[in-house]
C-alpha cells in the first residue's frame, strides 16, 4: 500500500437521539452503520471530496460493497459517541475503511469495530472506475 | 369533489419491528409517517399506479407537501397494526389522503389519525402537474 | 401564556447524509421530523434538561402527541440545513414547539414549517404529568 | 453442530419503499440489515418465538453482536425482494444466521449475502444466557 496516503484517523462526534434507539433501550444495531457513514462522509469532506458534486457534476459515487461490524458494548439513548474513519487499503476501484465507534471520545470505551469496503462507481453505468489517488493525498482543507 | 372517485378505505398490515421502536419502548413517532406512506404506496398500486414506472418512464412523482398526525395511543414492539389510505380531496395538482393507524385491524383501537397532502410533480422541473383523474377511477387491479 | 418563559429561537445545524434522502434525490419527508426532534433535544439540553436522566432517574419522558409540517422546498443530499425550536405554548401537561428548517442558516430559504405538540408523561403509567415550569425559566447553561 | 436443529431456509417478502432508498436511487446499504432483521423476526415467530413476550415476560432478548454483508447487486425503488434466514451455527449463548436477499423470489438474482451473529441476553443484566435449544426444535406453528 502506498505509504504516502493519508492514513490518519479522522473522527466525528455522534449524539444518540431517540431515532437511533430501539425498544431494548440501546442503539439499534443497523444505525451504527449510519454513524460510520456520517464519519466517512465528513472524512471525505475533510479531504475536499464533496459527494454531491461528485454525483451531480461528475456522475460518480461511492457504493458500499461490503460492511462488517462487531458490536462489543451497547450505546444508550442520549450518549455522546465518536465515530472514526481511516483508510486501511486501496485498490484500483475500491477502498477499505477501518471504522470504530467509541463512547464519549477516542479515549472512551470501544463500542463497535467496523470495516467498510466501498467501490468508486460510474453513477450512470454502475460500473467501477479508478479511485482518484488525489482524494487521499490532498492537503486538508483549512476552510 | 367528484363523487365518482374511488373513496373506499384501503388498508395495509404493518408489523412493528425493533427498527420502528425507540428507547421509550414504543413506536418512534416519525415512523408512523413511514407506515402511512407504505399504505399510500400499496393503495396506489391497488389502483394500478406503480411509482417506479411513473418516476423512471414518465418523470413524475408524488411529493408530500403537508403531513399531519395525532398520536392517540402508543404502539409497542412486535404488535400487528393496520394503516389505511382514503382519498379525501383532489385538486388540480394535489390530493389529500386520510390515513389512520389501528391496533390489529380496522376494528382495533385507533392509534394515529393522519392527513397527508401530496402534490403530483414533474421530476425534472419539480413543478406541479395535473393529477391524472384516471388514477382514482380505474377498476381495481384483479391480480 | 406566561411571558417570562424562554421563548427565544434555538437553532441546531443538520447535515443531509445519504441516510436522509430517498430515490427522488431529496430528503425523505418523514426525516424532517427526525431533524426537528434533534433540534428539540438540543434545545432542551440547552435548558439543562437531559432526557436520559428524566427517563431513567425520574421516570418521565416527552411524548409527541401531534406533529404537523408543511414542506415548502426540498432539501438535497449533502446540503447544510438548520432546524429550530421555539416554545410557542404551554399547558399543564403539554407544550407546543414551533420548528422550522432552513437551508444553510437562519437567513436561508425556509424549507419546512413544523409544529410539534409534546406531552410530559410518567414513563411507567404513560399518564400525563405537570411540566415543570422551571424547564423553561432556567438560565441557559453556559457550558 | 446438532443435526436435529431446524436448518431449513425461511424466507420473507420485502417491498422497497421510498423510505428504504437514497439519493443514488438504490436501497441504502444499511437498510438491508433492517430487511435481514425482519426475516429473522418472522423466522423466530414461525418457530413460536415471540420477542415481545421474551423481552417483557422473561426479560430476555437477542442482541446482534456481529453483522456482515456483501452487497452484490443493487435493489431499486419499488422492487419486490425476499430475505432469508437459516440457522448456520449455535453455541451456548450465540447463534449464527445466514441471510440472503434476492430479487423477486428465491430463484431471483442474489443481491446481498449476510451473516448475523446474535447473542441471547438477560435484558436486565445484559449478560449472555443459554439459548433454549427448544427454539430450534419446535414443530412449526400451524396457525
Amino acid at each position: 500500500m502506498d505509504t504516502d496516503l493519508n492514513q490518519e484517523i479522522f473522527s466525528w462526534p455522534i449524539r444518540v437521539y431517540y431515532e437511533d434507539t430501539d425498544a431494548q433501550g440501546l442503539v439499534y444495531f443497523a444505525n451504527y452503520f449510519k454513524f460510520m457513514e456520517r464519519a466517512r462522509t465528513e472524512w471525505l469532506r475533510s479531504l475536499n471530496v464533496e459527494q454531491d458534486k461528485l454525483l451531480y457534476e461528475q456522475k460518480r459515487h461511492f457504493v458500499v460493497i461490503e460492511a462488517n461490524a462487531k458490536f462489543l458494548k451497547p450505546a444508550r439513548f442520549n450518549e455522546q459517541l465518536v465515530a472514526t474513519a481511516r483508510l486501511a487499503g486501496l485498490t484500483r476501484a475500491t477502498f477499505l475503511i477501518e471504522q470504530n465507534i467509541y463512547r464519549k471520545n477516542l479515549d472512551g470505551e470501544l463500542l463497535c469495530k467496523g470495516l467498510t469496503t466501498a467501490a468508486y462507481v460510474n453513477a450512470d453505468t454502475q460500473k467501477p472506475v479508478r479511485v482518484p489517488v488525489s482524494f487521499f493525498k490532498e492537503p486538508k482543507n483549512v476552510l
